[in-house]
């Protein structure tokens, strides 16, 4: 790995899981064309779940904005996998799903789906990072973790 | 503005506001190809939120219904930006995502997201305007908000 | 119908109904280029609801399974329609998503939505049926259903 991306990620610190197996009968991503869609993914970290609980609960913003960006990477560590590893085939961020566990009067899903928005735009730069996105509140998120994020991708 | 879309919007009163700036890190739209992916749309009223609060609670399926058809006519507002200005190069609505604030026995999301499916029958009419759907409730959703829909479009 | 997913699905002992009509005002699918954008299916069998409820109250999770795998046999039903009959012109299934209709602290999302995840790999097989996803928990859905599940295909 040694590409304008992988440059960038080093900068920001960020390393890459291994991408999660799916705890379900699907598969992390499908490639049709130039389109990448990601499946949910979670706040899984090294083998570990974090982020475990409700925005509007025990959960403060400040976590869910971190929960939202640990998904995100690893929304580029199934995207890397999709890419054979060169990121740089990456053209454009096209839309994240943003789903928020959350209490019913919560408000502040913007926020909290930043964290993942954020990310994109410090890796891959205004032009294509920038991306649609859909932010809303969950009744619960599967295995009880605080956001899930999905993505769509197009690569060259 | 002067197509056809643009008289029939005429036709039925409606005055596409300034778009919204997103509450947050991403952008209102982006174009792959002939695809428009719009992001989620909440009930911006000429720069003041309208229908704060959960359907099966302060909101009836009526003002639902009307919240719905906000959150479509922000969503034109955007798509005639990435038309350029004319929303006659829109060949066919795709999808629209209908999100609903609501209690935990509430039911009629149909009813309510029907807002925004009608308008882009009205607007567009039968052909180009129909469109596949998804409509479900949220614990909550941006700011308080009874409703936000996204959108799929392809434009020529 | 007589082609090698028929076969599969009279295997399976699967008859896909008549296609169920939109409760609102929206189209059961649409096309554009190769790809199918059907609405989000709900638990209709044979002209009746099943599976009122909730997960994590009166729904146990292996009724959340079934209820999935029923919306996956209406996505199938709709398919075949958008296939013009033909099912062996499915080239691949994108993405599932999956809301499922539960209490707060519910966590099994993904083994509720796997009932329509399985029914797409037992259909079309590990690389055709193989999909992304996204599984997350609605605060109610449409009529008080256990489970929604929307879904993209290629076809050829």
């Amino acid at each position: 790995m040694s590409g304008i991306i992988a440059a960038r990620l080093e900068q920001l610190g960020i390393d890459l899981p291994t991408p999660a197996v799916p705890v379900a009968s699907y598969v992390p991503f499908v490639i049709v064309g130039d389109m990448v869609t990601i499946s949910g993914q979670i706040t899984m970290d090294s083998g570990q779940l974090k982020y475990i609980g409700k925005l509007g609960d025990e959960i403060s913003v400040e976590e869910g904005y971190e929960a939202a960006r640990l998904c995100a990477v690893n929304l580029l560590a199934q995207l890397q996998v999709a890419c054979n590893g060169d990121l740089d085939r990456v053209k454009q961020v096209v839309r994240l799903g943003g789903f928020v566990n959350c209490t019913a009067d919560f408000t502040d899903h913007p926020k909290v789906i930043n964290g993942a928005s954020d990310l994109m735009q410090e890796v891959f730069g205004d032009q294509i990072g920038s991306h649609a996105r859909a932010a809303v509140g969950a009744a619960s998120l599967p295995l009880g973790v605080a956001t899930e994020v999905e993505g769509l991708f197009e690569i060259g």
